[in-house]
């Protein structure tokens, strides 16, 4: 039985993922490196499963969206067309007294220091978020370049292009997976807000008429991808209209998390009307307009948007799958203590089956049968430690099911699987191995 | 039968890859911005495959082999620790009558400028090819950081936190895959030089004493890969050992691929004996031996690397698989004319299996059939252009079976399954067409 969880969830979760291998800062050896993040062996196992999850339910699965994979790096102008060289910046201030530098919209008193309470602060001036480096063997202006703030620019730049490769007609999208940058004054909240994080974003091109109807479907199949892929709760995630829309926009909702810190935004979804594309021609001088084959009309695009940070979502998968309970233990005078464990969806859990050999001597026999297993299913050959320390370690990285190898499988032909949710353990034979896993990992 | 390409090759590739959306020039709208690329649907799709493909084989496969997915930038001392602050540069030269700059080693005559014949040059000097940003709200020394320039840095500094969170013991390896940016002055050949580019690479820690045997090892893992995953033939493929060692390295050799514009680098195996892991514990004071529990020694790891560029070996995987044959046409006045084939081993096509409807009718009949094979297979739906028009264009795109349904699938329930090499066709009853396809594209 889950038991509430003591102390700050939010701590407990990151130690975890450093401990356990799934996310830690940057650098570490060199004292971190503010808003930076590297994921271990079961955080890069579980974000390569969840997009590829993402990139099955927004592009496999559809014959009218499409696939892109453009560079971070891409031509400066496209920066300027976009808006970001004028619009992307936080507008910040300096306190001339303890030399901290603030963002002046999360002030609770924008004429105070929140550090050192002091009035004697700078004017607010605007400070663009865009990361520049320098292109060619020059480092002037003519030579200056922007890591991407976003990855959907390309998509626009790239739309005719990939239209006509793929002979698709409206409506239809394009999706991308990749890095994006942003030079955070204050990154905070574990990966939640950082300086370097992956977008996973879908432009769909559509005409002016249907956008709206468009937007509802995405919508809907956003939020349903959340609570049939992810196994969300409905209390866990909220729509959340935009108070301001952008300048451009016809509509935008966000759908939120409820993260131990209060609600966050997970993904933007967005009516961008047709600024994009038309920003993009009035810059390139490259025509945008989509001839529309059936009513000979011709136009400039809609563009609804599905935009989600997959930093952000596996940080609502571990939240969502932290918990605590009572477990019986063999520590000495104790019947039972408090067991942490990741209970991931099967489907998605980094490592989905651990197979542990109950002595040394049957390493050889459950690495036989590790083997068969790791072509249908994530595995991990755990060897070290008694049987009741390699269960509790497996709870913590989120294994479903941990299949031990004993003196009898040489007689009987079978293991144990033991389930993490339950603890409950059942033999099953090797021959039906699978046939079992399969059912209860996929519902086969 | 095959037949000789005439003309440029890689002209012929470069146009296939932009016209069928595999690989373009990033930014194109804006005339492009050289030494970027950016993938398309069919590009992105085969290195999706081509990436996963190496994960399975170096991670997923293996108990020793772990991952990890760092970020891009990191703690600028990293760079002074690896050497690549003080000397990862191009000795330079520019030509002060036609103000071209060119790179000393690739002078044919040093003495004299490469593009117009003057020898007014000035001396050469060194150009470092690290990418620099700025982190953090001053643009100023202290806040200057880099855009990785290999991806394997982040792999020594996360050693020790890796090895402890997964329990490993030496031997074992850490694998990455990602992006890594270099600002050559001359990118070139397509995708094979340029600025922003995907590395996969994969550090082994070891006794010094056990190097050599597992560089043998990894050499000829590498070797078979290419061999046996990719298909390339010996011919095509060679191991060229370095003329010049790095200072620190013990070994190192090439896999070279016969490109069209000659030998080129596809992946390097290197001994780097314990520099690495030497170095960063001097700039980072943090402890980086290992204590070898069975013997009780403590030593600093000898590292064994190999380090492929994914976009070469994408690259490679479509010059190997471009070529021209002569087919029956139903051009007027003709009984054959050229095919262009990309003939990729059908595991990682792209499109493994194209469905097309021979009329509009029978839509929604193929459409059904197609959504039963996407579980299994990459898929597209063509419906546009008579169908030999279709299997060209599939041909071109490298689909290695076409299942085209007819009037008759309603009542034979049976499709024709068209194979791209052979251009024979085959009709097989629904029921046994996931069999029939496992077997061709699986040999299962």
């Amino acid at each position: 039985m889950d038991i509430q969880v003591k102390g700050d969830l939010m701590e407990k979760l990151v130690s975890l993922c450093k401990r356990r291998g799934f996310v830690f800062q940057s650098s570490e050896i060199y004292g971190g490196f503010n808003g930076f993040w590297d994921y271990g062996p079961y955080g890069i196992a579980l974000k390569k499963v969840v997009e590829q999850l993402w990139w099955n339910e927004m592009v496999e699965k559809r014959n009218n969206v499409v696939g892109l994979d453009s560079s971070i790096i891409c031509h400066p102008k496209v920066w300027k067309a976009s808006g970001h060289v004028d619009r992307f910046a936080d507008i910040m201030c300096d306190c001339k007294d303890c030399k901290t530098r603030h963002r002046v919209d999360q002030m609770p008193d924008p004429s105070v220091c929140t550090n050192c309470g002091s009035k004697n602060l700078t004017e607010p001036r605007e400070f663009n978020l865009m990361m520049k480096t320098y292109v060619g063997p020059v480092f002037d202006e003519d030579h200056k370049a922007y890591l991407r703030a976003e990855s959907c620019q390309p998509i626009f730049l790239d739309f005719n292009l990939i239209r006509i490769a793929t002979r698709q007609q409206l409506p239809f999208g394009i999706a991308q997976v990749g890095k994006a940058f942003r030079n955070e004054i204050t990154p905070r909240m574990f990966t939640f807000r950082s300086r370097e994080f992956t977008q996973m974003e879908m432009e769909f091109f559509c005409s002016e008429e249907d956008a709206m109807q468009w937007y509802e479907f995405w919508r809907m199949e956003r939020y349903n991808f959340y609570k049939n892929c992810l196994g969300f709760a409905d209390e866990e995630i909220q729509f959340a209209p935009h108070d301001k829309l952008a300048h451009y926009a016809k509509a935008a909702v966000d759908v939120e998390y409820k993260f131990p810190f209060g609600w966050g935004e997970l993904e933007g979804i967005h009516h961008r009307s047709q600024w994009d594309l038309s920003r993009h021609q009035e810059f390139s001088d490259e025509d945008m307009t989509y001839l529309d084959q059936a009513t000979g009309k011709r136009f400039t695009p809609t563009v609804v948007e599905t935009s989600v940070g997959l930093d952000r979502m596996i940080l609502a998968i571990l939240c969502h799958a932290y918990r605590e309970d009572k477990a019986p233990t063999q520590k000495e005078g104790m019947d039972e203590d408090i067991r942490v464990v990741l209970g991931f969806p099967a489907r998605i859990a980094p490592v989905q089956v651990a197979v542990l050999p109950l002595s040394k001597k049957l390493n050889e026999k459950a690495a036989e049968l590790q083997d068969k297993l790791r072509h249908f299913y994530r595995t991990e050959f755990d060897v070290t430690g008694n049987i009741g320390k390699r269960y509790r370690r497996q709870d913590e990285i989120g294994t479903p099911y941990c299949v031990t190898v004993d003196f009898d499988t040489e007689n009987d032909n079978a293991v144990t699987v033991r389930e993490r949710d339950t603890m409950e353990q059942e033999r099953v034979s090797i021959d039906n191995l699978k046939a079992y896993l399969d059912n209860k990992i996929y519902g086969w």
